[in-house]
């Protein structure tokens, strides 16, 4: 078997290294693309970005007799794409850094025994997530999207697959951009590919937390590759890439269409449920539930670690949240990283009075979550709320974040060791409806092609509310079924389970080969 | 009393979600605020911003003839202030991520058992101050600021609480901007909220690594509000928000009234001296000091997390003193983050010097130590002063360091476990000297109103020393009183001192529910 | 000896405390530089950036007929090199963060009783490498590289040391910047001068890994002046600086002459070839080698740490590669970072599947030398490759990382605690082959004054890959001969390993004065 997989995954991988040489004949660049950058950002961009910019009508008449200005006008054009790019850039390398704090968190609150082997998968979603969106992932989520404004350009991601319904076009996934080769070798694209490839990476790596401590590695690498080949980029196409989801508000006048600013739902409702289906086909930790299925606490084995993750997670949502206008040009920014943070801090302040108030003491393990589940609430709805509203998103955030942390250990009886159901997929879905609800019309017009700002149920308009309703169900219902299917055939032929005495012992010399503290005396807290 | 406190808490809290009714009123954005920020940065600011720029003359006259060229500033005004934008946010978000910075080096440095204790206090600090800051801390900071030109806006920010006296007015505090709504909901005047939140936080959390490990949880979440909301917003008022500290300069000619270009005393010396009152107040941690009043070594219990939270400190500083141009396009940014590192650089040698000289070996705890007072000492001068100057101050500093920590440890008998004292007060004060001392003039023109570069003694003005030495009485005389009283008024109510059992046993799960390192065997290096 | 080398130390700093008296008279700066910035970024930065750019005869013949044009043209240039500006320092930033991620990579990948040294030396090379480039390096590097065009200025860096021979000039090394005074005391040069700093920090803690757990921190202070002054500033000369390697090109139609894009050789093999110089000089560690000569393994402490050090270091590296365009504007950086990042992922799955195939387990302290094994490897030929020329670069690196580290433990017998031989010595070399074989022709027009793309093998130029040779083989013999010949003349004056009494109870207390983790119970795992 083990062989089997192995030569799977070399021969995979053998194929990308036999690329080059067809890369000779395909990396000749269609005219739409420009590897090099040097003509993206032209005198097309200043028109009609201000209200004082010239139109195209200045553009046209007015250049002949201001030859100067005309020329001028492509230097200020490439000047606005460039601050775009850095924009996007930095906030994307900020967001890749999460990666670190999800690493640091997920061991910090699990068992020293597997600190190896929670790293370890935290470092290899990393990788193993990048080549499998590099080799179509990406493809099938934005392939179809038509170009990015801010970014003058991505022209030729033009191909979206879309069946016709009662004469209405459903888009349901790209089809450009296949190993960002071809017309895709493209500076704008290549920008366009890293922002959303560390997205990607973030909803991979939710489910690692809950399955953490008792996962083989080598499913986990099948899982890996499939998550972000295919069940992240389908939905993402479908709210973020053109897709049916985003055209709802066009087509059926229900608001903007699913709106989701920068991914409660695409990213961390999609994470958090694939999470519980992982959950609940892996089943609990050896000793988290006693006989009579009350749960024994399992504490994790460093909170310095797992606090100091939160922080990196917070500090990376800034590039998370406010990049994702994917333009510095866009002056919201501020707004938008300023309600990311008061979410947080909301939310880590209502987690703790709910932890004091009904358990006697602020547990930090719960309020470091707390903050974590007003970031994902805002993530949607960070762009059209105003910072009272955001406050009070992630005041409530922090409460369902422990109402449901409870409910999913003592009710539902699965054992998620990190709470990321709670904080993802509770608080992701929270954050769809938050847009629905609290969108105050100030921002958003011509989103998915509708006019007019983003505008929830407080504010007067309820047709919002529903679009972000069916994305909830939509996201639950596609990725619940596929992850559950998926972790259940996966189970017949790579048994996701560890043997039950490498679980006892722990996980790091049996699946990665390390032990995480060879030097430090450690203690037995717990079976 | 615990209830009492708690239920304060909870209502002070639920009334922020109550506002989101009123808010609907509230956020009709007034005419003077832009939301959206769509409309901010215009052809104005391009108006004298190079030597070669048009002027507000060249654009009403010549607009008419050059109507492509009118329009083309449009966009060139708006690039201009998107850049200084990128720049202010992307140096908050360095800023906020000291925090992580901050709770390390805080933990590192004390021991295991209270880490969890540790590392809630600046997790907490964080949320707590930024609520506490959003309430009114900013208004009263920032609120009377009237605008920041190299934001093209904060228009709304012009209310300024003044007192008159002699026919001169002396600001006091602002009154614009609570709960950041109303005419405060602003793309600008959010951006310029999240770069000073971050800085006040740096404020609230420096006392926490003087008062650790032994000071009650529900003691400093009050302080940690009364810190953010008044405390940090006046004296910042003074210097930074039009106030009258900074006003000195125009008024009696004492150079550019108080410069403290990124917050050597508004920040360092603020948290300095608030940690020196409550480090008085709730007194040495127990065993620190034996019979005779010699110190005991307290040794930290994980030198690399507090050698990793120094480097991320000296990371996140970058955008503390570069970012306080609040422009990208102030390129002096490129002297101030050279400046910046070469006064860590000097600051972590000459401790290193210092401790071989006279301790017999490179102390690393100290050398840490050093980096930061560095940091400190250069925070106010670092846009003012050449490269040598720079090296100058940092190794100034790292020697100041050694000494005082002595001082204070063997002389004042004040127990700090980190250091914070005599890093950011002493050092904070000594950085606000400097400017007085090393700033040769070749920038801050028109500061505070006042014509010319800042100069300082060596470089030929004295006048400016004077008003450092106002500025630093300022501070040292306001928070120290005002922090003392409070920390012993709160007492009364609060303690703030946990129970010695709880002390000797460790505080993580008596205060914050968890226990940093359940399954690391450890032992008792001292009482 | 030691209160020798310490006197050295102090007098050599006191004399850097004397210059600003001496700067006094020599900062007057000259018409050339500009240390606020202002002047800088003017209507000649907007001339040809754009192909419908104006040209130079645009400016002068238009200029008359279109006033507001031209005044207009000053603030875009302005804009542009801002732009620049604000994306070199943010880059440059992340890459000085680097620093805390070498520091936990290899304090975790080295054991328990050394972590003090360990995070020591990584703190002071920092704080050394600084001061010795700022008095001497920057200048021996950078000081004729005459102007860089994309941040506007730095024509104060105009004096190379050159040697004539058969009628052509070679560049030895530069001779203006020194102490960053007189005409270099401008914002663009401080500028250049803080990306280029944290360059060569990188270079010189490269081998405080090779070295680890054995060296004196004294000899070790003195080799941190030595590289940062003189070693690594002349090959990066050689290189980047205008020197010798780089006119290989414009002299012998050898391609573009030497290109490292941002340092595989100039960096990685510097500081790698530099460890391997010293870890000969310096032996194995007592337990590495039985009597046999067979290697015993010795593990890492605190993989936890040592994998957040490699997130750290791949989030930095950004950054690095990126941030070597210095220009924001040159929108080939969404390039490079994508390649950058898939490189590394690469890297860690081949190492995976290596380790994996040939050795049963995915190991992941070999998986995270991986992941750096493709950064380094991609770092050279980043900006010349497309995406799929960059997965087999680093799936190739993790492969050949897997090799060379059994090569050199197993047959040279090198004791290299963390690989860094392996990681930075042999794939910098690789790195730079690379540019010789993958580039593709799709960028590096005018690079080094040579027209056209730089091109390798596989896209049917060979004439660059003798360029790269040239600089690996100058590479290795420049460096591995100075820094033996250093190391060896250096123990004599300075013994270089610490007693061996030291070593077998930890260098911490003994070098460093600390202890890195009092409270924890710590066992031996071997000798």
């Amino acid at each position: 078997m083990k062989k089997g997989i192995l030569t799977l995954l070399l021969a995979l991988f053998l194929t990308t290294l036999a690329l080059p040489l067809t890369a000779l004949a395909d990396d000749a660049p269609a005219p739409v693309s420009d590897p090099s950058g040097a003509s993206i950002g032209t005198a097309a961009d200043v028109i009609g970005v201000t209200a004082g910019a010239p139109t195209k009508e200045d553009m046209e008449t007015l250049a002949a007799k201001e030859p100067l200005a005309a020329k001028l006008a492509d230097v200020v054009g490439h000047n606005r794409i460039a601050i775009n790019m850095v924009w996007t850039l930095i906030c994307g390398f900020l967001v890749m850094f999460m990666q670190a704090g999800f690493a640091l968190a997920e061991t910090g609150f699990t068992r020293a025994k597997n600190a190896g082997h929670t790293m370890a998968m935290n470092m290899m979603v990393y990788g193993i997530g990048m080549l499998g969106y590099w080799i179509c992932g990406f493809a099938l989520q934005m392939g179809g999207v038509g170009g990015v404004a801010t970014l003058g350009g991505a022209q030729a991601l033009a191909n979206e697959f879309t069946i016709t319904i009662g004469g209405n076009d459903f888009g349901l996934f790209g089809t450009t951009g296949f190993f960002l080769s071809g017309v895709s070798y493209d500076a704008v694209i290549f920008s366009v590919f890293l922002f959303q490839m560390v997205f990607m990476d973030t909803t991979a790596t939710i489910p690692t937390g809950t399955m953490a401590e008792r996962w083989t590695f080598k499913s986990f690498v099948v899982y890996a590759f499939f998550i972000s080949m295919f069940v992240y980029p389908l939905y993402a196409n479908w709210v973020w890439g053109g897709g049916w989801l985003s055209s709802l508000g066009k087509l059926y006048a229900l608001g903007h269409g699913a709106v989701d600013f920068a991914g409660s739902s695409v990213v961390h409702m999609t994470g958090g449920v694939a999470a519980l289906a992982g959950g609940i086909v892996l089943g609990p930790r050896l000793g988290k539930y006693r006989e009579d299925g009350t749960p024994n606490a399992l504490p994790g084995h460093h909170i310095p670690m797992a606090i100091a993750g939160c922080f990196i997670l917070a500090f990376g949502w800034f590039g998370f949240n406010a990049g994702s206008t994917l333009a510095g040009g866009d002056l919201r920014i501020g707004v938008i990283a300023v309600n990311t943070m008061l979410a947080s801090a909301a939310g880590s302040f209502s987690a703790m009075l709910y932890m004091w108030l009904f358990y006697g003491k602020p547990d930090i393990s719960m309020v470091a979550n707390g903050l974590l589940a007003g970031l994902v609430a805002i993530t949607a709805p960070c762009a059209f709320v105003n910072s009272v509203s955001a406050v009070a998103i992630g005041a409530i955030a922090g409460v369902l974040l422990c109402a449901s942390v409870f409910f999913v250990e003592r009710t539902l009886k699965i054992d998620d060791p990190v709470g990321a159901i709670s904080v993802h997929g509770v608080n992701g879905a929270f954050g769809m409806l938050c847009v629905g609800l609290f969108s105050d019309g100030t921002y958003g017009d011509a989103l998915n092609g509708v006019a007019g700002g983003v505008t929830g149920l407080f504010y007067g308009e309820g047709s919002q509310l529903m679009a972000q309703l069916i994305a909830i169900v939509t996201n639950f219902v596609f990725v619940f079924i596929v992850m559950y299917a998926f972790f259940k055939v996966l189970d017949l032929i790579i048994p996701l389970r560890v043997k039950p005495e490498h679980e006892l012992e722990g996980l790091d010399q049996h699946e990665v080969a390390v032990s995480a503290y060879p030097e430090f005396v450690l203690q037995k807290t717990h079976r």
